[in-house]
Protein backbone atom coordinates (compact mmCIF):
# COMPACT_ATOMS: atom_id res chain seq x y z
CA UNK A 1 0.00 0.00 0.00
CA UNK A 2 1.49 3.42 -1.07
CA UNK A 3 -0.84 5.38 1.51
CA UNK A 4 -2.19 4.03 4.78
CA UNK A 5 -5.94 4.84 5.56
CA UNK A 6 -5.10 6.34 8.73
CA UNK A 7 -1.67 7.79 9.48
CA UNK A 8 -2.64 7.48 13.09
CA UNK A 9 -4.64 5.19 14.73
CA UNK A 10 -5.50 5.20 18.21
CA UNK A 11 -7.16 2.48 20.11
CA UNK A 12 -8.65 3.10 23.32
CA UNK A 13 -8.59 -0.07 25.15
CA UNK A 14 -5.91 -2.91 24.02
CA UNK A 15 -7.39 -5.90 24.69
CA UNK A 16 -8.51 -8.33 22.54
CA UNK A 17 -10.34 -6.33 19.89
CA UNK A 18 -8.25 -3.62 19.93
CA UNK A 19 -5.15 -4.88 20.34
CA UNK A 20 -5.59 -7.34 17.76
CA UNK A 21 -6.97 -4.46 15.19
CA UNK A 22 -3.55 -2.83 16.15
CA UNK A 23 -1.47 -5.47 15.04
CA UNK A 24 -3.69 -6.30 12.05
CA UNK A 25 -3.84 -3.32 10.58
CA UNK A 26 0.15 -2.42 11.35
CA UNK A 27 0.69 -5.86 9.05
CA UNK A 28 -1.80 -4.72 6.78
CA UNK A 29 -0.20 -1.53 6.03
CA UNK A 30 -4.03 0.10 6.56
CA UNK A 31 -2.62 2.54 9.24
CA UNK A 32 0.60 4.76 9.64
CA UNK A 33 0.98 4.58 13.06
CA UNK A 34 -0.78 3.39 16.55
CA UNK A 35 -1.57 4.34 20.12
CA UNK A 36 -3.13 2.52 22.47
CA UNK A 37 -4.51 3.80 25.28
CA UNK A 38 -5.86 2.16 28.91
CA UNK A 39 -5.56 2.80 32.25
CA UNK A 40 -3.58 -0.74 33.25
CA UNK A 41 0.06 -0.37 33.25
CA UNK A 42 0.27 -4.23 33.30
CA UNK A 43 -2.04 -4.27 29.56
CA UNK A 44 -0.14 -1.53 28.04
CA UNK A 45 2.97 -2.98 28.54
CA UNK A 46 1.82 -6.10 26.83
CA UNK A 47 0.36 -4.34 23.87
CA UNK A 48 3.27 -2.37 23.64
CA UNK A 49 5.58 -5.58 24.10
CA UNK A 50 3.77 -7.63 21.80
CA UNK A 51 4.07 -5.27 18.86
CA UNK A 52 0.10 -4.44 18.52
CA UNK A 53 0.71 -0.49 19.20
CA UNK A 54 3.66 2.09 18.33
CA UNK A 55 3.22 3.86 21.72
CA UNK A 56 1.26 4.25 24.30
CA UNK A 57 -0.63 6.60 27.56
CA UNK A 58 -2.81 6.08 30.42
CA UNK A 59 -3.94 9.62 29.11
CA UNK A 60 -7.01 9.76 26.98
CA UNK A 61 -6.25 13.46 25.58
CA UNK A 62 -2.86 12.99 24.65
CA UNK A 63 -3.85 9.37 23.07
CA UNK A 64 -6.16 10.93 20.83
CA UNK A 65 -4.91 13.99 19.90
CA UNK A 66 -3.67 14.03 16.34
CA UNK A 67 -5.46 10.86 15.49
CA UNK A 68 -6.85 10.55 11.99
CA UNK A 69 -8.77 7.33 13.60
CA UNK A 70 -9.90 6.36 17.18
CA UNK A 71 -11.23 3.25 18.02
CA UNK A 72 -13.66 2.87 21.16
CA UNK A 73 -12.20 -0.99 22.41
CA UNK A 74 -13.93 -0.95 25.36
CA UNK A 75 -16.62 -2.70 27.78
CA UNK A 76 -20.31 -0.72 26.12
CA UNK A 77 -20.41 1.38 29.23
CA UNK A 78 -17.00 2.58 29.62
CA UNK A 79 -17.12 3.29 25.92
CA UNK A 80 -20.48 5.76 25.86
CA UNK A 81 -19.04 7.41 28.81
CA UNK A 82 -15.56 8.07 27.24
CA UNK A 83 -17.46 10.07 23.97
CA UNK A 84 -17.99 12.98 24.94
CA UNK A 85 -13.93 13.69 26.20
CA UNK A 86 -12.89 12.08 23.23
CA UNK A 87 -15.10 14.64 21.04
CA UNK A 88 -13.38 17.27 23.38
CA UNK A 89 -9.78 16.65 22.19
CA UNK A 90 -9.70 14.68 18.78
CA UNK A 91 -8.92 16.66 15.83
CA UNK A 92 -12.41 18.05 13.85
CA UNK A 93 -11.56 15.59 10.75
CA UNK A 94 -11.12 12.71 13.31
CA UNK A 95 -13.09 9.53 12.63
CA UNK A 96 -14.50 7.69 15.53
CA UNK A 97 -15.63 4.40 15.74
CA UNK A 98 -16.17 2.02 18.14
CA UNK A 99 -16.48 -2.22 18.45
CA UNK A 100 -19.30 -2.41 21.45
CA UNK A 101 -22.22 -5.73 20.97
CA UNK A 102 -24.77 -2.66 21.18
CA UNK A 103 -25.22 -0.40 18.74
CA UNK A 104 -28.59 1.62 19.06
CA UNK A 105 -28.00 3.53 22.28
CA UNK A 106 -24.33 4.25 20.58
CA UNK A 107 -24.88 4.88 17.93
CA UNK A 108 -27.18 7.60 19.30
CA UNK A 109 -24.75 9.00 21.73
CA UNK A 110 -21.75 9.13 18.91
CA UNK A 111 -24.26 11.04 16.65
CA UNK A 112 -24.94 13.63 19.93
CA UNK A 113 -20.73 13.63 20.48
CA UNK A 114 -20.18 13.82 16.65
CA UNK A 115 -22.90 15.83 15.42
CA UNK A 116 -21.15 16.37 11.95
CA UNK A 117 -21.27 12.18 11.61
CA UNK A 118 -18.00 11.30 11.72
CA UNK A 119 -18.70 8.36 14.20
CA UNK A 120 -19.39 5.17 12.83
CA UNK A 121 -20.63 2.68 14.96
CA UNK A 122 -19.51 -1.29 13.93
CA UNK A 123 -19.11 -4.78 15.95
CA UNK A 124 -16.77 -7.07 14.89
CA UNK A 125 -18.04 -10.49 15.46
CA UNK A 126 -14.54 -12.20 16.68
CA UNK A 127 -14.31 -14.79 19.31
CA UNK A 128 -14.62 -13.27 22.98
CA UNK A 129 -13.61 -16.41 25.14
CA UNK A 130 -9.95 -15.10 25.75
CA UNK A 131 -9.41 -11.39 26.69
CA UNK A 132 -6.63 -9.13 27.41
CA UNK A 133 -3.56 -8.13 24.69
CA UNK A 134 -1.92 -11.88 25.66
CA UNK A 135 -4.94 -13.33 23.56
CA UNK A 136 -4.76 -11.18 20.48
CA UNK A 137 -3.52 -11.59 16.94
CA UNK A 138 -3.30 -10.58 13.36
CA UNK A 139 -5.37 -12.96 12.02
CA UNK A 140 -8.87 -12.31 14.47
CA UNK A 141 -10.65 -10.71 11.31
CA UNK A 142 -9.91 -12.87 8.74
CA UNK A 143 -12.57 -14.69 7.31
CA UNK A 144 -15.24 -12.31 10.34
CA UNK A 145 -18.41 -10.35 9.59
CA UNK A 146 -17.57 -6.53 10.73
CA UNK A 147 -21.24 -5.20 11.47
CA UNK A 148 -21.36 -1.50 10.39
CA UNK A 149 -24.71 0.46 11.89
CA UNK A 150 -24.72 3.74 10.22
CA UNK A 151 -27.24 6.35 11.24
CA UNK A 152 -28.93 9.18 8.78
CA UNK A 153 -26.53 11.41 10.00
CA UNK A 154 -23.23 9.37 9.34
CA UNK A 155 -21.23 10.56 6.82
CA UNK A 156 -20.43 8.37 3.95
CA UNK A 157 -16.80 9.12 3.33
CA UNK A 158 -16.26 8.03 7.29
CA UNK A 159 -17.94 4.97 6.76
CA UNK A 160 -16.50 4.29 3.72
CA UNK A 161 -13.00 4.64 4.84
CA UNK A 162 -13.74 2.72 7.62
CA UNK A 163 -14.93 -0.08 5.96
CA UNK A 164 -11.67 -0.29 3.87
CA UNK A 165 -9.61 -0.63 7.09
CA UNK A 166 -12.34 -3.36 8.17
CA UNK A 167 -11.68 -5.08 4.71
CA UNK A 168 -7.72 -4.59 4.95
CA UNK A 169 -7.58 -7.07 8.23
CA UNK A 170 -9.57 -9.28 6.43
CA UNK A 171 -13.12 -9.11 7.53
CA UNK A 172 -16.33 -8.71 5.35
CA UNK A 173 -18.67 -5.62 6.12
CA UNK A 174 -22.07 -6.14 6.73
CA UNK A 175 -23.64 -2.97 6.59
CA UNK A 176 -27.10 -3.25 9.02
CA UNK A 177 -29.88 -0.73 10.80
CA UNK A 178 -28.91 -0.64 14.45
CA UNK A 179 -32.39 -1.67 16.04
CA UNK A 180 -31.92 -4.98 13.87
CA UNK A 181 -28.49 -5.56 15.15
CA UNK A 182 -30.00 -5.19 18.34
CA UNK A 183 -32.64 -7.28 18.45
CA UNK A 184 -30.45 -9.96 16.28
CA UNK A 185 -28.07 -10.37 19.05
CA UNK A 186 -29.83 -10.02 21.68
CA UNK A 187 -31.14 -13.49 19.96
CA UNK A 188 -27.48 -15.04 19.11
CA UNK A 189 -25.50 -13.93 21.47
CA UNK A 190 -27.26 -11.98 24.58
CA UNK A 191 -29.84 -14.63 25.36
CA UNK A 192 -27.53 -17.28 25.30
CA UNK A 193 -25.04 -16.17 27.37
CA UNK A 194 -27.86 -15.10 29.78
CA UNK A 195 -29.29 -18.74 29.70
CA UNK A 196 -25.66 -19.98 30.38
CA UNK A 197 -25.14 -17.46 33.89
CA UNK A 198 -28.54 -18.63 34.79
CA UNK A 199 -28.02 -22.29 34.41
CA UNK A 200 -24.56 -21.82 36.42
CA UNK A 201 -26.29 -20.12 39.35
CA UNK A 202 -29.50 -22.59 39.56
CA UNK A 203 -26.99 -26.06 39.54
CA UNK A 204 -25.44 -23.95 42.88
CA UNK A 205 -28.51 -23.20 44.25
CA UNK A 206 -29.57 -26.76 44.37
CA UNK A 207 -28.84 -28.67 47.50
CA UNK A 208 -25.42 -29.97 47.57
CA UNK A 209 -24.98 -27.98 44.32
CA UNK A 210 -20.88 -28.26 44.01
CA UNK A 211 -21.46 -32.06 44.57
CA UNK A 212 -23.45 -32.46 41.81
CA UNK A 213 -21.05 -29.93 39.67
CA UNK A 214 -18.44 -32.91 40.04
CA UNK A 215 -20.12 -35.27 37.57
CA UNK A 216 -20.31 -32.60 34.90
CA UNK A 217 -18.97 -34.45 31.90
CA UNK A 218 -20.71 -33.27 28.63
CA UNK A 219 -23.86 -30.99 29.05
CA UNK A 220 -23.10 -28.48 31.65
CA UNK A 221 -19.51 -28.55 30.69
CA UNK A 222 -20.65 -27.06 27.51
CA UNK A 223 -21.85 -24.42 28.95
CA UNK A 224 -18.70 -23.43 30.42
CA UNK A 225 -16.96 -21.55 27.61
CA UNK A 226 -20.13 -18.84 27.62
CA UNK A 227 -20.01 -18.53 31.16
CA UNK A 228 -16.42 -17.69 31.17
CA UNK A 229 -16.86 -14.60 29.60
CA UNK A 230 -16.30 -10.70 31.80
CA UNK A 231 -18.76 -10.33 33.91
CA UNK A 232 -18.17 -6.78 33.58
CA UNK A 233 -18.51 -6.62 30.07
CA UNK A 234 -21.80 -8.80 29.96
CA UNK A 235 -23.39 -6.78 32.79
CA UNK A 236 -23.35 -3.51 30.21
CA UNK A 237 -24.29 -5.47 27.30
CA UNK A 238 -27.52 -6.69 29.77
CA UNK A 239 -28.44 -3.32 30.69
CA UNK A 240 -27.74 -1.73 27.71
CA UNK A 241 -29.81 -3.93 25.35
CA UNK A 242 -32.42 -4.58 27.78
CA UNK A 243 -35.30 -3.88 26.03
CA UNK A 244 -34.63 -6.38 22.87
CA UNK A 245 -33.15 -8.87 25.21
CA UNK A 246 -35.61 -8.96 27.72
CA UNK A 247 -38.49 -9.30 24.83
CA UNK A 248 -36.67 -12.34 23.55
CA UNK A 249 -36.23 -13.71 26.77
CA UNK A 250 -40.40 -13.84 27.62
CA UNK A 251 -40.11 -15.72 24.26
CA UNK A 252 -37.37 -18.02 26.27
CA UNK A 253 -39.63 -17.97 29.32
CA UNK A 254 -42.71 -18.88 27.14
CA UNK A 255 -40.67 -22.12 25.22
CA UNK A 256 -39.30 -23.32 29.04
CA UNK A 257 -42.81 -23.54 30.49
CA UNK A 258 -44.24 -25.05 27.88
CA UNK A 259 -41.20 -28.12 27.25
CA UNK A 260 -42.05 -28.00 31.55
CA UNK A 261 -46.03 -28.50 30.71
CA UNK A 262 -45.79 -31.42 28.27
CA UNK A 263 -42.72 -33.10 30.53
CA UNK A 264 -44.95 -32.90 33.38
CA UNK A 265 -47.97 -34.22 31.30
CA UNK A 266 -45.35 -36.90 29.99
CA UNK A 267 -46.67 -35.88 26.39
CA UNK A 268 -44.01 -37.47 24.72
CA UNK A 269 -45.10 -36.54 21.04
CA UNK A 270 -45.43 -32.92 22.14
CA UNK A 271 -41.52 -33.53 23.62
CA UNK A 272 -40.50 -34.89 20.42
CA UNK A 273 -41.90 -32.19 18.58
CA UNK A 274 -40.09 -29.59 20.48
CA UNK A 275 -36.53 -31.39 20.24
CA UNK A 276 -36.82 -31.71 16.60
CA UNK A 277 -37.34 -28.51 16.10
CA UNK A 278 -34.28 -27.27 18.28
CA UNK A 279 -32.58 -29.75 15.75
CA UNK A 280 -33.97 -27.85 12.92
CA UNK A 281 -32.89 -24.73 14.04
CA UNK A 282 -29.09 -26.28 14.66
CA UNK A 283 -28.81 -27.62 11.27
CA UNK A 284 -29.65 -23.98 9.71
CA UNK A 285 -27.08 -22.55 12.54
CA UNK A 286 -24.38 -24.92 11.49
CA UNK A 287 -25.24 -25.12 7.52
CA UNK A 288 -26.00 -21.46 6.67
CA UNK A 289 -22.96 -19.35 8.61
CA UNK B 1 -6.16 -62.81 31.91
CA UNK B 2 -6.15 -66.63 32.04
CA UNK B 3 -10.07 -66.69 32.30
CA UNK B 4 -12.21 -64.13 30.76
CA UNK B 5 -14.55 -62.36 33.54
CA UNK B 6 -17.74 -63.47 31.26
CA UNK B 7 -17.50 -66.27 28.74
CA UNK B 8 -20.07 -64.53 26.74
CA UNK B 9 -21.46 -61.08 26.73
CA UNK B 10 -24.53 -59.94 24.91
CA UNK B 11 -24.91 -56.29 23.97
CA UNK B 12 -28.52 -55.14 22.97
CA UNK B 13 -28.47 -52.18 20.85
CA UNK B 14 -24.88 -52.03 19.13
CA UNK B 15 -24.47 -48.08 19.11
CA UNK B 16 -21.58 -45.99 20.69
CA UNK B 17 -22.04 -46.90 24.14
CA UNK B 18 -22.79 -50.75 23.52
CA UNK B 19 -20.51 -51.25 20.59
CA UNK B 20 -17.61 -49.69 22.39
CA UNK B 21 -18.10 -51.47 25.34
CA UNK B 22 -18.09 -54.95 23.31
CA UNK B 23 -14.65 -53.86 21.68
CA UNK B 24 -13.30 -52.62 24.83
CA UNK B 25 -14.17 -55.63 26.50
CA UNK B 26 -13.23 -57.99 23.71
CA UNK B 27 -9.13 -56.17 24.08
CA UNK B 28 -9.07 -56.18 27.47
CA UNK B 29 -9.73 -60.30 27.44
CA UNK B 30 -12.63 -59.34 29.73
CA UNK B 31 -15.07 -61.29 27.68
CA UNK B 32 -14.79 -64.22 25.47
CA UNK B 33 -17.17 -63.64 23.22
CA UNK B 34 -19.53 -60.61 22.20
CA UNK B 35 -23.36 -61.31 20.49
CA UNK B 36 -24.67 -58.15 19.22
CA UNK B 37 -28.58 -57.54 19.10
CA UNK B 38 -30.20 -54.67 17.68
CA UNK B 39 -33.50 -54.12 14.89
CA UNK B 40 -31.48 -51.93 12.52
CA UNK B 41 -29.58 -54.67 9.98
CA UNK B 42 -27.29 -51.58 8.90
CA UNK B 43 -25.90 -51.12 12.39
CA UNK B 44 -25.61 -54.55 13.07
CA UNK B 45 -23.46 -54.78 9.99
CA UNK B 46 -21.27 -52.34 10.89
CA UNK B 47 -20.74 -53.48 14.30
CA UNK B 48 -19.86 -56.60 12.94
CA UNK B 49 -17.90 -55.52 10.34
CA UNK B 50 -15.57 -52.86 12.69
CA UNK B 51 -15.26 -56.10 15.27
CA UNK B 52 -17.07 -54.72 18.07
CA UNK B 53 -19.39 -58.02 18.12
CA UNK B 54 -18.40 -61.31 17.16
CA UNK B 55 -21.52 -62.55 16.33
CA UNK B 56 -25.05 -60.47 15.61
CA UNK B 57 -29.07 -61.45 15.48
CA UNK B 58 -32.25 -59.44 15.62
CA UNK B 59 -33.98 -62.11 17.97
CA UNK B 60 -33.44 -60.83 21.40
CA UNK B 61 -34.15 -64.59 22.42
CA UNK B 62 -31.70 -66.24 20.69
CA UNK B 63 -29.31 -63.24 21.10
CA UNK B 64 -29.11 -63.41 25.29
CA UNK B 65 -29.25 -67.11 25.17
CA UNK B 66 -26.56 -68.58 26.98
CA UNK B 67 -24.96 -65.36 27.86
CA UNK B 68 -23.29 -65.07 31.39
CA UNK B 69 -23.55 -60.85 31.11
CA UNK B 70 -26.68 -59.13 29.18
CA UNK B 71 -25.53 -55.37 28.60
CA UNK B 72 -28.89 -53.13 27.92
CA UNK B 73 -27.52 -50.47 25.80
CA UNK B 74 -30.79 -48.83 24.36
CA UNK B 75 -32.69 -45.74 24.97
CA UNK B 76 -34.09 -45.49 28.66
CA UNK B 77 -37.83 -46.40 27.48
CA UNK B 78 -36.94 -49.10 25.24
CA UNK B 79 -34.21 -50.34 27.68
CA UNK B 80 -37.17 -50.73 30.64
CA UNK B 81 -39.89 -52.47 28.24
CA UNK B 82 -37.34 -55.51 27.00
CA UNK B 83 -36.41 -56.12 30.73
CA UNK B 84 -39.42 -58.86 30.86
CA UNK B 85 -38.10 -60.81 27.85
CA UNK B 86 -34.56 -60.96 28.81
CA UNK B 87 -35.78 -62.16 31.92
CA UNK B 88 -37.77 -64.93 29.83
CA UNK B 89 -34.76 -66.05 27.81
CA UNK B 90 -31.94 -65.32 29.81
CA UNK B 91 -29.57 -68.18 31.91
CA UNK B 92 -30.72 -68.29 35.40
CA UNK B 93 -27.01 -67.45 36.57
CA UNK B 94 -27.09 -64.46 33.77
CA UNK B 95 -25.88 -61.27 35.55
CA UNK B 96 -27.77 -58.45 33.71
CA UNK B 97 -26.97 -54.53 33.34
CA UNK B 98 -27.68 -51.26 31.45
CA UNK B 99 -26.12 -47.88 30.39
CA UNK B 100 -29.02 -45.73 31.06
CA UNK B 101 -28.97 -41.92 31.96
CA UNK B 102 -32.08 -42.34 34.54
CA UNK B 103 -31.43 -44.87 37.21
CA UNK B 104 -34.04 -45.01 40.06
CA UNK B 105 -36.90 -46.39 37.73
CA UNK B 106 -34.59 -48.61 35.58
CA UNK B 107 -33.79 -50.39 38.82
CA UNK B 108 -36.99 -50.54 39.97
CA UNK B 109 -37.68 -52.44 36.89
CA UNK B 110 -34.60 -54.26 36.86
CA UNK B 111 -35.25 -55.92 40.28
CA UNK B 112 -38.20 -56.46 39.37
CA UNK B 113 -38.00 -58.68 36.47
CA UNK B 114 -34.69 -60.43 38.32
CA UNK B 115 -36.16 -60.89 41.83
CA UNK B 116 -32.79 -62.77 42.94
CA UNK B 117 -31.14 -59.69 42.59
CA UNK B 118 -29.27 -60.69 39.21
CA UNK B 119 -29.90 -56.83 37.64
CA UNK B 120 -26.81 -54.34 38.22
CA UNK B 121 -28.35 -50.59 37.22
CA UNK B 122 -25.12 -48.81 35.82
CA UNK B 123 -24.64 -45.38 33.62
CA UNK B 124 -21.23 -44.73 32.06
CA UNK B 125 -20.38 -41.25 31.76
CA UNK B 126 -18.96 -41.31 28.19
CA UNK B 127 -19.11 -38.48 25.66
CA UNK B 128 -22.63 -38.66 23.49
CA UNK B 129 -22.18 -35.98 20.65
CA UNK B 130 -21.93 -38.88 17.93
CA UNK B 131 -23.90 -42.34 18.08
CA UNK B 132 -24.13 -45.14 16.41
CA UNK B 133 -21.32 -48.12 15.77
CA UNK B 134 -19.02 -46.03 13.20
CA UNK B 135 -18.38 -43.71 16.51
CA UNK B 136 -17.39 -46.31 18.97
CA UNK B 137 -14.32 -47.05 19.77
CA UNK B 138 -11.96 -49.11 22.48
CA UNK B 139 -10.87 -45.82 24.36
CA UNK B 140 -14.52 -44.78 25.22
CA UNK B 141 -14.23 -45.79 28.89
CA UNK B 142 -10.90 -45.21 29.53
CA UNK B 143 -10.66 -42.89 32.36
CA UNK B 144 -14.40 -42.25 32.27
CA UNK B 145 -17.14 -42.84 35.72
CA UNK B 146 -18.50 -45.50 35.27
CA UNK B 147 -21.44 -45.37 38.05
CA UNK B 148 -23.27 -48.13 39.33
CA UNK B 149 -26.25 -48.10 41.62
CA UNK B 150 -26.81 -51.07 43.71
CA UNK B 151 -30.29 -51.49 45.54
CA UNK B 152 -30.66 -53.23 48.55
CA UNK B 153 -31.48 -56.59 46.25
CA UNK B 154 -28.81 -56.37 43.89
CA UNK B 155 -26.44 -59.48 44.58
CA UNK B 156 -23.02 -58.35 45.81
CA UNK B 157 -21.23 -61.01 43.77
CA UNK B 158 -22.87 -59.71 40.86
CA UNK B 159 -22.05 -56.26 41.36
CA UNK B 160 -18.53 -57.04 41.95
CA UNK B 161 -18.39 -58.95 38.44
CA UNK B 162 -19.69 -56.28 36.75
CA UNK B 163 -17.19 -53.59 38.39
CA UNK B 164 -14.22 -55.91 37.48
CA UNK B 165 -15.38 -55.17 33.66
CA UNK B 166 -16.10 -51.55 34.07
CA UNK B 167 -12.29 -51.40 35.42
CA UNK B 168 -11.02 -53.80 32.81
CA UNK B 169 -12.30 -50.99 29.67
CA UNK B 170 -10.46 -48.52 31.68
CA UNK B 171 -13.42 -46.74 33.84
CA UNK B 172 -13.53 -46.10 37.13
CA UNK B 173 -16.17 -47.52 39.04
CA UNK B 174 -18.32 -44.90 41.49
CA UNK B 175 -21.22 -46.46 43.88
CA UNK B 176 -24.19 -43.82 44.04
CA UNK B 177 -27.47 -44.42 45.33
CA UNK B 178 -30.11 -44.24 42.57
CA UNK B 179 -32.10 -41.35 43.69
CA UNK B 180 -29.27 -39.10 44.02
CA UNK B 181 -27.97 -40.22 41.08
CA UNK B 182 -31.22 -39.17 39.26
CA UNK B 183 -31.03 -35.79 41.22
CA UNK B 184 -27.31 -34.82 40.20
CA UNK B 185 -27.86 -36.16 36.27
CA UNK B 186 -31.04 -34.16 36.40
CA UNK B 187 -28.78 -31.12 37.52
CA UNK B 188 -25.57 -31.46 35.26
CA UNK B 189 -27.16 -33.28 32.25
CA UNK B 190 -30.95 -33.72 31.67
CA UNK B 191 -31.51 -29.73 32.20
CA UNK B 192 -28.47 -28.34 30.23
CA UNK B 193 -30.05 -30.29 27.35
CA UNK B 194 -33.19 -28.91 28.07
CA UNK B 195 -32.20 -25.18 28.49
CA UNK B 196 -30.38 -25.79 25.02
CA UNK B 197 -33.09 -27.48 22.99
CA UNK B 198 -35.74 -24.61 24.74
CA UNK B 199 -32.99 -21.75 23.23
CA UNK B 200 -32.78 -23.08 20.54
CA UNK B 201 -36.52 -23.19 19.68
CA UNK B 202 -37.03 -19.68 21.12
CA UNK B 203 -34.62 -18.27 18.55
CA UNK B 204 -37.07 -19.94 15.86
CA UNK B 205 -39.81 -18.63 17.29
CA UNK B 206 -38.55 -15.22 16.99
CA UNK B 207 -39.65 -13.13 14.24
CA UNK B 208 -37.42 -13.65 11.02
CA UNK B 209 -35.54 -16.15 13.31
CA UNK B 210 -33.48 -17.80 10.91
CA UNK B 211 -32.22 -14.40 9.65
CA UNK B 212 -30.68 -13.96 13.06
CA UNK B 213 -29.66 -17.26 13.29
CA UNK B 214 -27.11 -16.26 9.95
CA UNK B 215 -25.23 -14.02 12.63
CA UNK B 216 -24.59 -16.58 15.42
CA UNK B 217 -20.74 -16.55 16.41
CA UNK B 218 -19.83 -17.53 19.73
CA UNK B 219 -22.70 -17.84 22.19
CA UNK B 220 -25.73 -19.62 20.40
CA UNK B 221 -23.04 -21.70 18.45
CA UNK B 222 -22.13 -23.35 21.72
CA UNK B 223 -25.49 -24.89 22.48
CA UNK B 224 -25.35 -26.92 18.85
CA UNK B 225 -23.31 -29.94 20.22
CA UNK B 226 -25.80 -30.34 23.26
CA UNK B 227 -29.26 -30.35 20.62
CA UNK B 228 -27.64 -31.95 18.43
CA UNK B 229 -28.24 -35.22 20.30
CA UNK B 230 -30.91 -37.67 19.58
CA UNK B 231 -34.53 -36.55 20.24
CA UNK B 232 -36.12 -40.05 21.10
CA UNK B 233 -33.01 -40.94 23.53
CA UNK B 234 -33.70 -37.66 25.39
CA UNK B 235 -37.81 -37.39 25.21
CA UNK B 236 -37.23 -40.56 27.06
CA UNK B 237 -35.21 -39.52 29.78
CA UNK B 238 -37.12 -36.56 30.46
CA UNK B 239 -40.23 -38.01 30.56
CA UNK B 240 -38.60 -40.85 32.84
CA UNK B 241 -36.58 -38.60 34.89
CA UNK B 242 -39.53 -36.07 35.15
CA UNK B 243 -39.91 -35.64 39.13
CA UNK B 244 -36.30 -34.34 39.84
CA UNK B 245 -35.68 -32.87 36.21
CA UNK B 246 -39.18 -30.44 36.94
CA UNK B 247 -37.70 -29.60 40.59
CA UNK B 248 -34.58 -28.36 39.16
CA UNK B 249 -36.41 -26.81 36.46
CA UNK B 250 -37.96 -24.40 39.03
CA UNK B 251 -34.72 -23.35 40.83
CA UNK B 252 -34.19 -22.52 37.21
CA UNK B 253 -36.26 -20.62 35.96
CA UNK B 254 -36.72 -18.69 39.19
CA UNK B 255 -32.96 -17.87 38.63
CA UNK B 256 -34.02 -16.46 34.83
CA UNK B 257 -36.90 -14.51 36.42
CA UNK B 258 -34.78 -13.16 38.86
CA UNK B 259 -32.06 -12.12 36.40
CA UNK B 260 -34.45 -10.98 34.12
CA UNK B 261 -35.98 -8.35 37.18
CA UNK B 262 -32.42 -7.24 38.05
CA UNK B 263 -32.18 -6.24 34.13
CA UNK B 264 -35.58 -4.79 34.29
CA UNK B 265 -34.21 -2.85 36.71
CA UNK B 266 -31.14 -2.23 35.28
CA UNK B 267 -29.47 -2.85 39.11
CA UNK B 268 -25.94 -3.08 37.81
CA UNK B 269 -24.57 -4.20 41.15
CA UNK B 270 -27.90 -7.28 41.22
CA UNK B 271 -26.50 -8.59 37.66
CA UNK B 272 -23.39 -8.62 38.37
CA UNK B 273 -23.40 -10.20 42.18
CA UNK B 274 -25.05 -13.21 39.79
CA UNK B 275 -22.85 -13.42 36.97
CA UNK B 276 -19.74 -13.39 39.11
CA UNK B 277 -21.74 -16.42 41.26
CA UNK B 278 -21.96 -18.18 37.81
CA UNK B 279 -18.10 -17.98 37.56
CA UNK B 280 -17.80 -19.41 40.55
CA UNK B 281 -19.72 -22.72 39.36
CA UNK B 282 -17.78 -22.96 36.02
CA UNK B 283 -14.40 -22.40 38.22
CA UNK B 284 -15.59 -25.45 40.43
CA UNK B 285 -16.31 -27.36 37.58
CA UNK B 286 -13.53 -26.72 35.56
CA UNK B 287 -10.87 -27.26 38.40
CA UNK B 288 -12.25 -30.22 40.26
CA UNK B 289 -13.60 -33.15 37.48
Amino acid sequence: MTEPLFRRMTVVGVGLIGGSLGLAAKQAGAVGEVVGVGRQLASLAVALDRGLVDRVTCDLATGVRDAELVVLALPVAALVAALPEVAIHANPECVITDVGSVKEPILAAGDQAFPDGRFVAGHPIAGKELSGPAAAHADLFRGASWILTPSARTQPQAQDRMARLCEAVGARVVPLEARWHDEVFATVSHLPHLVAYALLDAVLATERGDERVRFSAGGLRDYTRVAGSDPVMWRDIFVMNREPLLKVLATYQEQIAQLAAAIQAADGEAILARLRQARLAREELLHRT
